[in-house]
C-alpha cells in the first residue's frame, strides 16, 4: 500500500467524507474508505495492516459461515506450525521456485543464530504433508480432510494493497488426501462451489468458475481451478482457487497407502484456500462516494437507529428508538443515542460505514406512530408504520442483499466483451475490458499477449466454455484450445 | 519436548495402550498419550507440533465459550500483524529485557535482506499500542477493549514440552485502555474472573486466584495476577494471566486522550491472556495410566456408542445402535460402527482418548431393552433401559464434569501445605508439595529461595490470605510481608 497516501489520509481521517471519487482517483478513494471507515489501518510494519474490529468482524462471519459448511463436508480443523525449514519447503521443486522469491525467513532466536533457517509459511503444504506420510498407513486412513484458519506471509515486492495484497494475510487453507483420483477431483469442484457460495451469497461478488491456464496456476499442482470476478475499476482479481495435486506431492513425500488387497499405492490430493482478500473485493465493488456500502450478509451493523431529538419529546423519542432497536434485536442492529453529534453527523457516519439500512425517528413520526427508514444502496427513503418494521426490514435487508448482487453482476457482465480479432483484442484490453478470446494454450504464446499489452493476463478458462471452439486463437492464429478470460489483473 | 523420546514412541504409536507409568516415567507416559490419543505430533520444527483434530476441537470448544464471554463483556476482536519491528519492540525497556532472549528475528525476505530486523511477536503489547496511540484522542475513544486470538512464539531454550511449553502457541490476548484507574483494575480481575471459569467449569482443573511477585511479573507491567495450579505429578503451573500495565506503556507510546474538561492525559491499560497451555494441564490432571480422561464439557467426543455384534441379530443391533446414538444427538456422539475392529479393541481405544461415556448394546441388551453405560472416570458400568438412556446420560455427563474437578481439588488440596519453618519449607518442597509460607517480598530472599531449592519459585501470592501476616519470613526472618505458594513449576 501507499505508506505516503496513508499517512495523508492518517492525518486528516478526523475529517469526516469521502474527498476522493472512486473513478478519478481510485488509489485515494480505497485508502480513505478503509481508514476513515476504520475497517483497517497501516501499521509500522510496511505491507501489513491493522485488521480493525470492523473488517475482523466480516471475517468472524465469513469463517463462521464457512466453517459450518467445511465441518458439515467433514473437512476437520487442526492446526500446523507457522515454520517450515528451508530443507523441508524445497523438497518439492515446482513449489519452491513458486514461493522462494516471497518467503520470510527466520534466521535467529534470540541471540543465536539457527542451524536452518525457518520459512514463515507461504502455504503449508510441505509442512502438513510431512506430518500426513507419518499418519497415513492404509485405506482406513483415507480420506483425510485438515483444514486450518490461520495466517500466512507472502512478502510481495509489488505495491501492496489493503486487504487485496498485504504481506501478511488470514486464510484457511484446506489439505485433503484421497485413496482415488476420481474422489479428489469431485471435491476440486465441491469446494470451488463453496467459495462461489461465500462470494455469491454473502459478499454479493459475482464470480466465474474456471481452470487456471499451466502458466498461471498453482506452484506444484496437476491443474488449479478459481473463482475470478471483474472489478469496476476494470481489473480481474482471483478470489479464491481450489487445486488438485495429483500425486506430485504424495510422491515427493512418500506418502502411501495400503489398499484392501495389501499393494501400497500413492494417494491423491487437493489444497484450497480463501483469504481476507474478499473483505477488499467486496470494499471496491459495492463502495461508492459516500463510502463502503456493505452487503446485509455481511455487515456488522446491518440497521442503524437513530433518533432525532428536540428539547420537545426528548425523552420519548429516545426511549422509542431504543424500543425499535430491541424489536430488531434478531438482527445486528445499533442504537446510537450519542448526544455529542448532530444527526447529520451521524447520518454521515453511518453512510460511510456502508450500514445497509438507517431508521430515524423524530418528534413528527412520533406523532405519525411511524419511522422513517432509509436504504444504503439506492438512497430510497420510506415511512412505516411502527407496527411493520419488523417485518419490512427483513424483506428490505433481502432486497438490498440482492440488489447489490445483481447490480454487481449487470456491471460485470457488460463489462465482459468478446475479442474476434487482435485488434478488437487490443482495444478492448486498453479500455479496460474483461476480454473474452480463444487461445491455442501455448504458455509462449501467453507471454507474448502479456508482453505487448503491458500485463494483460489470462484470468482463467471458464467452465462454461462455448459449444464450438474449433477456431483460432486470438493472438498467436494457431487452432484454438479453448476461451479465456483476459485482463490486467490484481 | 523430548525429541527421541517422540521417536521412539511414534514407532510404536500403533501399538494401541499406554505401557508407561503417570507416576514412575511421567515423561514418557505424557508423549505417549498425546500421540496415541491423536491429540498431537512433533513435527520437523524443533519445540513446535501439531495440534492435531482431536485437541484443536477442545480448542475451539474453549474458544467459543470464552468469546462469547468477552464479546457480552464488550470487548471487540481485531487482528495486529504478526511482525514487530525491532525498534517498536525494543521502545519499553523492562518489557523488551523479558522478552529478547527468546524472539525470533525475520531478517530476510526472499533473497533480500530486510532494513531492520522483524520479531515474530511474543505478546503485542508494542504493536498494538503504536496504533492505540493514532486511534485514542479524547474520552469519546475510551475504553478502547481489543482482543485478538492468534499465534504467539517465544522460542524458549528450556525443554518444551507438548501444550504446556511450546515455541508456537495459540492465545488469546487481550488489550484494554481505560480512562481512570479504577476501571482497568476492575477489569483485571473480571477477566482473571474468566480465565477462571474457564479451568475450573470447563476444564475441572481448579485454581488459585492471586498476584505475581515483583520478581515473576510480567516484563513492563505494574503488577500481573494469576490463576495457578499444582499438578499431581508435584509441580505447580500458571494456567493465565492479567496484567495491569498502569500508565507505563501510555507514556512510553504517547497515548493520550483529552478528557471533558480538555485536559491531556495519559490513560491506564491492561493485558491479557490464555492459551493452548490449558489443554496440556487438563491432560495432566485427569489423565490415568489409560490414557486421557476428558471432561466432559471439552471432550471432543462425549459418548461413543459401540455395537457387540455377532452372526445373531447383526442388522438389529447395528439398528437400535444407530438408533440411540441418533436419539442423543444434542451431546457430541460417535457411532464406532467400523467392521473391521472387535468390541475389545474398540473399548481401549476410546478409553485411551478418554471419551466420558461408552454406551455398549448387544444381542442380550436387546432383548432385555437396555444399554450398557461405562464412565471413563471410574470405570462404572451399568444398565440404562431404553427409554431413560437420554436422561441418564445428560446427569452422569454432569457426575463426571463435578467428580474430576472435586478429585482434583482434593488432590491439590491434600499436595497443598504449610511450612512454618525453613526445615519444614525444605522438607515440603522437596517431597513436591505446595509450599504455603510467609515471605518478606524481598526479590533477593526469592532469589535465594530459588537457589538453594534447585528451582523452587514463588508462583502467586493468593487473594486469599490468612488473616493475620505479623509473623517472621519463612528463610530470611525478616518480618512477612504476604503469604506465598512455592513449589517447582513449568
Amino acid at each position: 500500500m501507499d505508506e505516503s497516501q496513508g499517512q495523508k489520509t492518517r492525518e486528516n481521517r478526523r475529517e469526516l467524507g469521502i474527498t476522493a471519487s472512486r473513478e478519478k482517483d481510485f488509489s485515494e478513494w480505497y485508502s480513505q474508505v478503509i481508514l476513515k471507515s476504520e475497517l483497517a489501518d497501516y501499521t509500522a510494519v510496511s505491507g501489513c495492516i491493522v485488521f480493525r474490529p470492523y473488517s475482523y468482524t466480516i471475517w468472524e462471519i465469513i469463517q463462521k459461515h464457512l466453517d459450518s459448511r467445511l465441518k458439515k463436508a467433514g473437512v476437520k480443523n487442526a492446526y500446523f506450525p507457522l515454520f517450515i525449514p528451508e530443507s523441508l519447503l524445497a523438497k518439492e521443486k515446482q513449489h519452491v521456485q513458486g514461493f522462494n522469491p516471497e518467503v520470510a525467513w527466520v534466521t535467529h532466536a534470540g541471540e543465536t543464530k539457527l542451524g536452518e533457517r525457518l520459512a514463515i509459511r507461504p502455504t503449508s503444504e510441505t509442512i502438513m504433508y510431512d506430518s500426513y506420510a507419518k499418519w497415513i498407513r492404509s485405506y482406513n486412513d483415507l480420506p483425510l480432510r485438515i483444514n486450518q484458519w490461520n495466517n500466512s506471509v507472502r512478502w510481495e515486492f509489488k505495491h501492496p494493497v489493503p486487504f487485496l495484497r498485504t504481506r501478511e494475510f488470514l486464510w484457511q487453507e484446506g489439505h485433503s488426501v484421497f485413496a482415488t483420483q476420481n474422489e479428489a477431483e469431485k471435491e476440486v469442484l465441491q469446494m470451488l462451489g463453496l467459495y462461489a457460495e461465500v462470494y455469491e451469497k454473502l459478499l454479493a461478488v459475482p464470480v466465474v468458475k474456471g481452470r487456471k491456464t499451466g502458466r498461471e496456476k498453482f506452484a506444484g499442482a496437476e491443474y488449479s481451478t478459481s473463482i475470478e470476478t471483474f472489478l469496476p475499476i476494470g481489473k480481474a482479481i482471483q478470489c479464491a482457487t481450489s487445486h488438485f495435486l495429483g500425486q506430485n506431492f504424495s510422491r515427493t513425500f512418500e506418502i502411501t497407502y495400503l489398499d484392501k488387497s495389501g499393494k501400497s499405492l500413492h494417494p491423491w490430493q487437493n489444497s484450497w484456500g480463501i483469504s481476507t482478500r474478499s473483505i477488499g473485493i467486496a470494499i471496491i465493488m459495492h463502495g461508492d462516494n459516500k463510502g463502503l456500502v456493505l452487503p446485509p450478509k455481511v455487515a456488522p451493523i446491518q440497521i442503524v437507529v437513530v433518533p432525532i431529538v428536540f428539547e420537545k419529546n426528548k425523552d420519548l423519542v429516545i426511549k422509542k428508538a431504543g424500543e425499535i432497536a430491541k424489536k430488531l434485536s434478531k438482527f445486528r442492529v445499533h442504537l446510537d443515542d450519542r448526544d455529542n453529534y448532530t444527526p447529520g453527523w451521524k447520518f454521515n457516519e453511518w453512510e460511510l460505514k456502508g450500514v445497509p439500512l438507517r431508521i430515524e425517528i423524530g418528534p413528527k413520526d412520533m406523532e405519525k406512530k411511524q419511522v422513517v427508514v432509509v436504504r444504503r444502496d439506492t438512497g430510497e427513503k420510506m415511512s412505516v408504520p411502527f407496527e411493520s418494521v419488523g417485518k419490512k426490514i427483513a424483506s428490505l435487508l433481502d432486497d438490498i442483499q440482492e440488489n447489490l448482487y445483481r447490480r454487481a453482476k449487470d456491471r460485470m457482465e457488460k463489462s465482459t466483451v468478446e475479442a474476434k480479432s487482435w485488434q478488437e483484442f487490443l482495444k478492448n484490453a486498453d479500455s479496460r475490458r474483461w476480454v473474452k478470446a480463444l487461445h491455442c494454450g501455448d504458455p509462449k504464446c501467453e507471454e507474448e499477449i502479456q508482453e505487448k499489452t503491458q500485463g494483460v493476463k489470462a484470468n482463467c478458462i471458464p467452465f462454461d466454455q462455448p459449444k464450438k471452439t474449433r477456431d483460432r486463437c486470438v493472438h498467436c492464429n494457431k487452432p484454438a484450445k479453448y476461451e479465456v478470460l483476459f485482463a490486467k489483473s490484481y
